[in-house]
């Protein structure tokens, strides 16, 4: 490969590679070539076709899982934080078809975090909801929704009952509710959240924290919801 | 342990642990009692003393390490994303003193991914800026930041003259500049980055894709910034 306008070798093989992943030529999940055999197909040496491979690794398109290879990354689902986050809009303008469980529900006692945000006494009824939804039948999210049990009595027979929070909760007169806050980290998976997203133990977990109000601005629901990092990029808009 | 209040024995527990830890008498970075000695210390199976962990673990408070026990998990710096965000002063809003060197400086050529973000020809001039900003001299983000070549000729040096972005754009006639849009993801560190970021091989990083703007509208800058996960939690309002 001949150096082309002022742009360094291993630069033209990323882009290359970069072409050949945007043209479907390299799938998502594929393996790349080795660098060795980088390095024969472009006649250039290891360690330029090694560079290739990390800018392409840093740019976020290939994931390097040490001892196995090199694979091209799977596309994210583009998931909005919008004021009114819905998860079956999202997955539905993603062309995928939403589904989900309801994995647990159970009244428990707020803690100090879930009693402050919710603006109800520590030791306050919460109705808990533990819940995996997935795009065409792959785990995307797990939630842990938190709602006021005072405020909610029966919410999980409801949301059980309607498959779908929002009708659940306009029963009790919510009509509306949106989101004020999201706070986000990642960190890995523990065991368990592991297995229900189907992720290799330790892969990251892209954490969002949200807060919902309803119209009078009173907090219906804290809730933790646990993203597969490697299938879901989430998008804000100030 | 006595059941009280209907709570099970190992969410007492846990609470118990972490009214310790928001006591600071478990301190960030600090190692758990063992799973044995939990279960004697309250009285209680091991199977029991495992539950209370997975639960502090579920929620973030205690991060497992294999092998070597579990620790209470270090506080997260807030760091607000809001319209303007600008670094320093979410790092003196959080008590602490803002850091950073620039890493490096190029002239690159526009990929297609910069280029339309950017609304300029693919191929076209841009001032490529690395960076590596710390808190208390503690490595927080890596940032890529991307700029119109043409628009700001010889940037880096401004850049390095003043020390910030900021100031740098204003002798280029940009006076204020917001945020558009951030794409959120999170991804292992790669190497590099883990090296750069003084992470554990493989640990996750927060990836947050930046779209600023002039108060035009026209494309200033996009970025990539790549967050410690163990040190940041980001936080967005709509």
């Amino acid at each position: 490969m001949e150096r082309r306008g002022g742009l360094a070798i291993w630069r033209q093989i990323a882009q290359e590679l970069e072409a050949q992943i945007d043209a479907g030529a390299l799938r998502p999940g594929a393996q790349l070539p080795t660098e060795a055999a980088l390095a024969q197909r472009y006649g250039v040496n290891r360690h330029t076709a090694r560079r290739a491979v990390a800018d392409l690794e840093d740019r976020g398109l290939v994931t390097v899982a040490q001892g196995r290879g090199t694979f091209v990354c799977t596309e994210l689902i583009d998931y909005r934080l919008s004021r009114r986050t819905r998860f079956s809009e999202n997955i539905r303008r993603n062309k995928q078809t939403p589904g989900g469980k309801l994995l647990a529900a159970a009244v428990v006692q707020a803690d100090r975090a879930i009693a402050e945000r919710l603006q109800i006494p520590i030791g306050a009824n919460v109705q808990r909801l533990d819940s995996l939804r997935t795009a065409d039948g792959v785990p995307i999210n797990l939630s842990h929704q938190h709602f006021p049990g005072d405020r909610f009595p029966g919410l999980a027979d409801a949301v059980e009952r309607h498959g779908a929070i929002t009708p659940a909760l306009a029963e009790y007169g919510v009509g509306d509710y949106t989101r004020r806050e999201t706070r986000l980290s990642a960190r890995p998976a523990s065991r368990r959240e592991a297995r229900l997203l189907a992720l290799a133990e330790g892969a990251p977990v892209l954490v969002a924290e949200n807060l919902n109000v309803d119209p009078d601005g009173r907090p219906v629901e804290v809730s933790q919801t646990l993203y597969a990092a490697d299938r879901v990029q989430l998008t804000v808009e100030p």
